[in-house]
């Protein structure tokens, strides 16, 4: 892998000279292209041995860009809010709209190769670890980000001399750190992880490219270079039209056709049910196992079914401290200019709390997919990108709990006609509920493959028949406390 | 304050149901309308004294108001991440857009009542904490926030009964803390300290309610009208035209007028100066005083002034993982629903980091004033908010450095003509910019009034005369190297 770095390069000055000053004029122009079309982001991952120039070449490429519109950012140690959140959710949170440059150091592959490295992780795990980062990276360049991976590399002998060289000097000495000589010591296995990492990870959308490391002009004009080309990617072919369509069930039976739908529960067994489980709530989240959790409801469902309703029985038993609900709408423009699980990461909960979601990611592939406001192919990889999110959110520790709140449609026109009647609830109603109506048959089919796409061992879906409200209020409450039970090992 | 609070206040069951339900039903239709309008928010500070009721109340609020639409804020102990940014960070990071009522768990106000009980702030240092406060919720009101604020007060002795059922009954004993009896020991000094906090905080725009805890019912209707009262407030009045106008300068001269812009650096001398500050700044921002702090470089002026290649020159010293440059366009519309400084808040560094405005919230006092886009009392009252929102930068150790470059109209127009016959150049120039040209006197005025106002002791103008390029960008890096060293006590 590192062969080719290892060989002294070296350009002399006025070749640099010449070719510099026309590298920054085409990435200013190149810059001020992608600002305006909005199109893509350009994300540059700098990781590499100690003492290789990392530093100093983004420092450079701060100078040739326009510096107002890049940001730099250096994922050390994670903070205590980082770590009270999954590990992807400090690169969720950084990351740039469309349209700018930015520059993660050490980003996601530091941690793991280094733990190679010190042999704190076995090889399997490792192996997961990429795995892991491939499908996040095949997402971001789905969603219209550009990856240009650099290793910055040194044999262990160039980086002996550099890190001597940089200690004589008075105005460097403060440059080199133990941290550094330690690294010099363990160079072998170091690069030894970092060959594997760069090998399972380097694909035709995020290729690796290693920038040799010792000769400053050398290995600031391929950066240069590298990151030309990553900005003046073509516009990106339209996305291809799958070839394999899901298929839809022939014979017209789907789980939700399956369903009994005449459950109901009376008054008087209604309310003694909902204190028994609204307590029953209450004293899980109190239970100490649950500070080190945290949990994620979803509520999906036909319109009318009684999300808010059941969302005010289950929120009665908690402390409002710990809750917050996020009733999902149209996105902001900050939103619009990021991936779409974006806006939903923004409101991932930490330790101890609970984070309810009316409405949720899975809008992708109801409502945008009936609705053809995005292309097939994007909600066809939805179903693995959501399965990724939901799997980093149960490693960390967060409960997830997904419900359909399923009516029929006679239900739902009753309701409705009482909405349109009650002038407390015509807000509720409007022209959009009843052209939905038409596009049933098209929704039961999205419905249909939702859970089976995404009903995992680690995030089921529960489907809650709700044609009478008692019922299903009772069911949510008792699946939720149900699912926290079994996931946190309460007995 | 307190006295009418620790009567024995009763509400009995059948009055409670009755009111309790209409109540529950105003407030429901209030919650719509205001998120309909967008005009204004409702932020609900919830204090008191321990086992008052509130943490209670605010969950009966939870199920009386659409939950989904309700935030509530638990401020206990600041983490990491929050000591790493001014107090008030975490409080501007919680702001909730126009529209929606949020609920804010002892807030501003617990953290100062309590060290006042315990002595460990003066009476004068408690006093001063208010003033902030004052200015802070004002700054709120003015930007479309109703403050209700609401006290949960007890006797000591209602209190001790109050502990002691909680702790008797199996269901509610995990209420009671140690600190809930330490409070209960130090009962008069809280109550005196709180006294004294909601005197001096009551005013006409964020008045203090007082709500009796001993009796769940009646603090619970107390609570409940109140919030509606708050909800329904009428249509904010037209801000009122000022009465009293600011002069300008009767004949002509101003700070502007009385600058020597002909000063200039030969390039023989610009290149050794240009290493010189920038090799200065380098040392400064890595010497062990800055780990402690950060700071905020604001570069202002007029178009075609030449901010752009002055922050290049600034970058170019820095490492790019300890700087965020930030320019300033127009608003997102998440950042259009909050008060203008929010979207100033959201990029505060924490400590170590340097951040870099390319325009600021200066923009206030400037375009938005000379073009109309805000009314008189609003850019008038700026100036304050400004000063106040520099202070508390400076109070938690961030340095203010704001830098004017100014150049006159010929100059200008040298340069906007030559933007418009270089290619590489040509998208930095439109029509809004030749427009501009016309405003000049007004902007003049504009750029006066805000150096006269907003140069305070801790966070000083400079203005630098930029017609000649060199100049300007050597003055710019030596007033930001030695605002830094006398800021930093740095020899």
């Amino acid at each position: 892998m590192f062969e080719s770095a290892e060989i002294d390069h070296h350009i002399d000055k006025q070749r640099y000279s010449a070719e510099s000053e026309q590298l920054h004029q085409q990435l200013l122009a190149a810059q001020f292209n992608m600002l305006e079309a909005k199109q893509q982001g350009v994300l540059v991952v700098v990781a590499g041995v100690a003492a290789a120039g990392k530093g100093e070449t983004v420092q450079l490429l701060n100078t040739w860009l326009d510096p107002r519109r890049v940001q730099t950012y250096a994922f050390g140690e994670p903070s205590e809010e980082e770590r009270a959140h999954p590990p992807l959710w400090r690169y969720w949170r950084a990351l740039p709209p469309r349209g700018e440059v930015s520059i993660f150091f050490d980003s996601w592959y530091m941690a793991p190769i280094m733990m190679r490295a010190d042999g704190s992780l076995s090889e399997a795990e490792f192996d997961a670890a990429l795995d892991d980062i491939r499908r996040f990276e095949r997402m971001l360049s789905d969603e219209g980000f550009v990856l240009l991976k650099l290793w910055f590399h040194m044999s262990r002998a160039q980086q002996r001399k550099r890190l001597r060289e940089l200690e004589a000097n008075r105005d460097t000495r403060w440059r080199v750190s133990d941290a550094d000589w330690e690294q010099q010591r363990r160079h072998r296995e170091i690069c030894d992880a970092a060959a594997r990492a760069l090998r399972l990870t380097s694909h035709e959308f995020a290729p690796w490219i290693v920038v040799p490391g010792s000769d400053e002009r050398y290995r600031s004009l391929v950066t240069g270079r590298a990151l030309l080309d990553a900005m003046v990617n073509e516009e990106r072919a339209a996305v291809a039209e799958p070839a394999v369509h899901p298929v839809p069930p022939l014979d017209g039976r789907s789980i939700l056709s399956q369903l009994d739908m005449s459950q109901q529960l009376e008054k008087d067994d209604y309310e003694p049910a909902l204190l028994r489980w609204q307590g029953e709530l209450a004293r899980i989240v109190r239970h100490k196992r649950f500070r080190r959790h945290s949990a994620v409801v979803v509520f999906e469902g036909m319109d009318a079914a009684g999300k808010g309703g059941a969302i005010r029985r289950v929120v009665a038993a908690l402390d409002p401290r710990h809750y917050r609900v996020t009733p999902v709408a149209a996105p902001s423009d900050e939103e619009k200019a990021r991936p779409y699980l974006w806006r939903f990461w923004r409101h991932i909960p930490r330790r101890r709390m609970l984070a309810i979601f009316d409405r949720s990611w899975y809008g992708r592939v109801l409502v945008e997919r009936v609705e053809g406001f995005c292309a097939t192919a994007d909600w066809l990889r939805a179903y693995g990108e959501i399965n990724d999110f939901e799997e980093q959110l149960d490693e960390h520790g967060t409960v997830v709990i997904k419900l359909w709140l399923h009516i029929d449609l006679e239900t739902q026109l009753a309701r409705f006609a009482s909405r349109q009647t009650d002038p407390s609830k015509q807000h509720k109603i409007g022209p959009d509920d009843w052209r939905n109506r038409e596009k049933w048959p098209a929704y039961e089919t999205a419905i249909s493959d939702m859970v089976d796409r995404t009903s995992t061992q680690c995030a089921p879906w529960t489907v809650v028949e709700a044609n009478d409200k008692n019922f299903a209020r009772i069911k949510v409450l008792k699946t939720i406390c149900e699912r926290l039970r079994e996931r946190l090992k309460i007995d």
